[in-house]
């Protein structure tokens, strides 16, 4: 989220393709404190207003404990991000929230530590948490990130808990956003994660993994087709994120 | 490959299913020189036997020169493994051969290495090349290696040159094969190359990543479909392997 | 830590040794949250004791904001642990506080991201930070982590902060931490961060990598050797830490 | 190796340094069939003509069966390169022939791949095997491969073998040649191999990770004075490769 105008053109055409779910981050974690950093307490009232005008559930970032007590306040769904997967208080502290909480496998996160991460929450009484595979870092060069898709089957064999894949960091470019968006469903995740933003060329962060409106509409027909193919439907919105 | 018998009931269900192509193993690069090491040429006319019988494509690995004159002679397909991958003098013998070469990425290898090693095949004159992505090595311990289905669309952006998946190899784990196989299919993979053992659990190597014959036409089916939702084919097999 | 008995006795041989920093966990990060914890605020209270008994200066770790306010209070220094390399309001915490702050190198960060974390703390006006090297996450199975030493000489070419070596983590097996604890030193390393147990085998935590006070002892003595052969001298503990 | 001229040279300081040993590149595997292949037979004539003038042991390496041969009749030791770690073929060669052979590690080995990788050779009955640590692949980007160094005292348990650190190729980067030699020496490693050219700035490959002779003047002088520390002597060179 860079500004409301913004905002609101791209919940607009999420809106319009049939989503229930939109994530937004007001508080952005980044590996250099002179980046841009979100906007905070003021991109949650963007995102409250987005909830209310365009009837779209909320997803996002809690980054620490104060930013959390907020975020609960305004949003649907609490996100914890991948450098925060083995921040415990901040775990113990969404483990005693009512909100489901999606947390993001760390980028050098063992399946093990991924579901130890998860028992942090669920000890703390709250059990919707929706795990999130976003990509490893490995030795490769020709992405940022390496979507490690097997580790859905592996999780499922383990868990109950539901697991999505975000394509969009697990692969920081653009045109892998697509075909890696089909074989997460093709592989059996419960969901999806994308970025969409109204003109990527322009964003503040993130634009070159970022898709456009009209992709992401053919995108959504093509996962849908794909899931008719494992007997699942997409046509609910209650394990999948957007 | 384990014996005339076993690698004629694999052919037949093989064939059955509806596949063109069959990969054996001759000779078998194992890490330890006391595993069991192939059949060597006695494969290779097991190999020619079920060529003529069941009509099917034949492809098998050269792991030295002076095999790759026996595999060119009994074989359609002249695989290079991937420990090959960087023997440039083999890849060099390779491309002087009439044989198309089906190409396997190093565990550790970027996307330009891979490019650059089928490079040395095309440079003395052989144009058929097929890339194999087979798994990469990283820290995760759920898996065998991680298959590195990005790498799919980011070899097609760079090169003309089919790139197929072995999810067998690329996972080492039974229960991940089929979701991986539909996930390669719907990142749009080139073909498939999948390990059928009509006994895994009797299997000297490679057992715990072999699924059985009534599986792999399950597989077959569902791919088609994902196939059909990307606007692809996979009734010819020119491309796929198996 | 885990007894004021056994921190005492710990701290008796180590500061025989000539040290004059002491490192003890009062807030132990845990993978499971059913793994022993530390032992909170009792922890940092036998600390304080050790202190003022044995003239040792304290090093504790700090694993939120909340324990950062009680570490701050009584220890001398304030370690931030890996895990926590890119808690970015942890960071930013510690960078108003006028403890120097100890901040470890996370398993999968590039020296770039070790350096940005870094500069959240100098950005809030807190100059005092010492990095750490304690080993990468890689493929390798021989041993827990990969100390990574090539990142002492990069370090030092790009930034001014000292730069120590916790061997004990960053190898996981006691039989290293020697050997590794000279290669630190004579590779340019300024201090090292040894994990040392009066009774290893009864360790409720990392007794696989703590070594005894009488290797410690022989320890110390070469590295002053190999310190010397550098132009060093390990006489002061300014930049070093135990 | 360039030239004869170029050889020579590098060759009168390194024996002027007082090593005994002396590595050329007559054959170099190179990841890209375009670039400078090395002088081949010529350049091992140039080697053997060094051996006789300067009084220095020759190791070269060997990149398939058929340069094995001359290789054998020019050189004193045969290397293995990292590629060809797992070539069998050429492992179980190397183990008939009557000369030492020097096995480098493969970017991507395991501790055991390399220990089982230096069986092939001994299984052939040649027993004069020397392992070399040279770099693994990882995520960081601060340096080309990262040099293992604990991979030393853990190959020192396992296997009677010596072995050897090249921090050239481990590290890639000149200025890191000399702080990792002095490590390699203090974590117990058996020997060295470095390059050294006497005009880096003109070097046709790997010009970025040689030193100058004067600089290898005065590593030598500090590492012997480490060794000593560990009760090690340097002046034989029996197991030592330069």
């Amino acid at each position: 989220m860079e500004s409301r105008e913004q905002t609101r053109a791209v919940a607009a055409s999420v809106s319009a393709a049939g989503e229930r779910l939109f994530r937004g981050g007001a508080y952005k974690p980044r590996t250099s404190p002179y980046s841009f950093q979100g906007l905070a307490e003021n991109g949650l009232k963007i995102l409250a207003e987005v909830r209310q005008d365009f009837g779209l559930k909320i997803v996002t970032e809690a980054i620490d404990v104060e930013s959390l007590d907020l975020v609960e306040r305004y949003s649907d769904v609490i996100q914890i991000g991948a450098r925060n997967m083995q921040n415990f208080s901040l775990l113990r502290r969404a483990g005693r929230s009512q909100r489901p909480v999606l947390l993001k496998r760390g980028i050098a996160a063992t399946l093990d530590e991924l579901l130890m991460a998860a028992e942090y929450i669920l000890s703390e009484g709250n059990y919707n948490v929706i795990l999130c595979e976003r990509g490893i870092r490995t030795f490769t060069d020709h992405t940022r990130n390496t979507l490690d898709l097997s580790v859905i089957p592996a999780a499922q064999r383990l868990s109950h808990l539901p697991i999505i894949v975000d394509p969009s960091h697990g692969t920081g470019r653009r045109e892998k956003v697509i075909p890696l968006s089909r074989a997460a469903i093709a592989v059996g995740a419960d969901g999806l994660m994308i970025e969409v933003h109204n003109q990527p060329e322009m964003a503040l962060s993130d634009g070159n993994q970022s898709i456009e409106p009209p992709e992401f509409e053919q995108l959504m027909s093509e996962i849908r087709q794909i899931a008719l193919v494992l007997g699942r439907s997409l046509t609910t919105s209650s394990a999948r994120t957007l």
